[in-house]
């Protein structure tokens, strides 16, 4: 799908940070008619400048239009930004960063008011919106009908994901992937800290761990299965007791090479209990048992 | 390059545990004259019915070729085994997890017995050996010239990665990129454990998750040329600051889930650390050097 395949439409759009002005130029370059608002009006010039109406206070973008696209800092920005409008029959789509729980409230709340409400969590930088080569997308959940009506809107920006009517399960989505990649991140970070002062190139070793992570992602899909079967047991490369007995060298070498373990050792000691509340011929699994109280 | 491609030769192995096990089979498949020996003979009796031919004691196998593969359990068995065993004018190949301490002392122990010396970091499990399309390899460093004199035989069970004289390199290599692989599996945990108490399939999940690692685990590339350049303003994605300004949305998440931070909490402290000390426009590739003593 091309930028303009969607149908162009009218639509209102509240925020102009980074993300919510690289996603205006999206619409805008699709031919959608466009109201927007910001708190500080500067940003909204530029947009004018490009087609964009600009509205004078929250109250008039919302009037505008039917659909209300929301890109603003916090669920707090969002709640000043929204009082005092008339929610009516309107279908407010909230992009803003939130907990799962600050979406569930905040659907209740849009409820509350007579708008249907969708949630989305954006899985990309605003370098990445309208550029469908870069695979960026946003989670959406809550009403299905709302994201029916809209898709072919909400798709020129980013591509879309429907994950459920629970509206909380975009922004759980989103924070699960994002939680993934900062494990990847620490893991990366040490890696390249274990070779800080030795004769090796950093340029050397990222293909190498590059090529690593992406032949390991995948194992994902085992760590799933044994979740659903309950069965920690099935499939498993690479015993718990027998990665248990490997972690000594990893701290060690971290030791030698005088890098702190605190990026590793949390992960080690998770491990260690499960080992010893049970069964060594276990994958990893069981470590996620360990973190949910 | 298939199993067979390799002139058969002559070489002995000391250790058979499921690697050494998994080493050996490949070896006999591709008709080399295979010497093994184990701490327990019962092993080797199944391996001398495909072939292999059984010595009595350590120093017996090392006596039979120039070329000797050491696969134990650690470094304390390596030294255990070869003590007693005339190392004169061999070819020592030592595949056993090491820390690059370990792996450089026991590169100038093999020197003063006469012996070139060749360190290696196994970055498979045992069911890869032998299976060229699963991608396995071994990390090798210490003497170039025992490399390419034996790099032929050296890569029947599993590709060949020669990484620098240092004896120390391969090792630090394997841990590297096995400590990355933890971090990341700590995140995925994290992310699982997230969405264990919802009605999320852990199933539909893991292609989201395994797509997301995939399409980040790239982003090592800038922080090596980061790294490289002293500039970790370079190129930058999203800011240290706005990533900080981010995290309590991921620390809340996890609060509300029921889920214990302890795997990434670690990580967003070093964010925070280097934020307070220097410069938000900053990719997150200063966490590094916090890591570093």
């Amino acid at each position: 799908m091309t930028q303009h395949s969607a149908h162009p439409t009218s639509l209102t759009l509240l925020g102009l940070g980074a993300m919510g002005t690289a996603l205006a130029r999206t619409w805008l370059a699709a031919d959608h008619t466009l109201t927007v608002w910001n708190r500080t009006p500067t940003r909204a010039a530029a947009l004018a400048a490009e087609g964009a109406g600009v509205a004078d206070s929250a109250a008039e973008a919302v009037a505008a239009n039917s659909l209300i696209v929301v890109c603003l800092l916090d669920d707090a920005s969002v709640q000043e930004a929204l009082t005092g409008t008339d929610l009516t029959g309107k279908d407010l789509v909230n992009l803003t960063t939130s907990t799962p729980a600050q979406a569930r409230a905040r659907a209740e709340w849009a409820r509350e008011r007579g708008a249907r409400y969708l949630d989305g969590g954006i899985m990309a930088v605003p370098p990445m919106v309208g550029v469908p080569e870069a695979g960026g997308y946003v989670f959406y959940s809550g009403s299905p009908e709302l994201f029916e009506q809209h898709r072919k809107t909400l798709g020129v920006p980013l591509g879309t994901r429907y994950v459920g009517r629970d509206a909380g399960f975009a922004a759980l989505h989103d924070v699960a992937l994002l939680s993934a990649m900062y494990g990847m991140l620490a893991g990366a970070a040490h890696a390249f800290a274990l070779i800080r002062k030795e004769d090796i190139d950093p340029a050397s070793l990222a293909p190498l761990l590059a090529e690593w992570l992406t032949a390991m992602a995948p194992s994902v899909h085992r760590t799933a299965d044994q979740l659903r079967s309950g069965d920690y047991t099935k499939e498993v490369v690479s015993t718990l007791a027998m990665q248990v007995a490997g972690t000594p060298t990893f701290l060690r070498t971290a030791e030698q090479q005088g890098v702190s373990p605190e990026l590793l050792s949390p992960y080690f000691a998770l491990m260690r209990r499960r080992l010893a509340d049970g069964d060594g011929a276990e994958d990893l699994t069981g470590v996620i048992d360990l973190l949910v109280h």
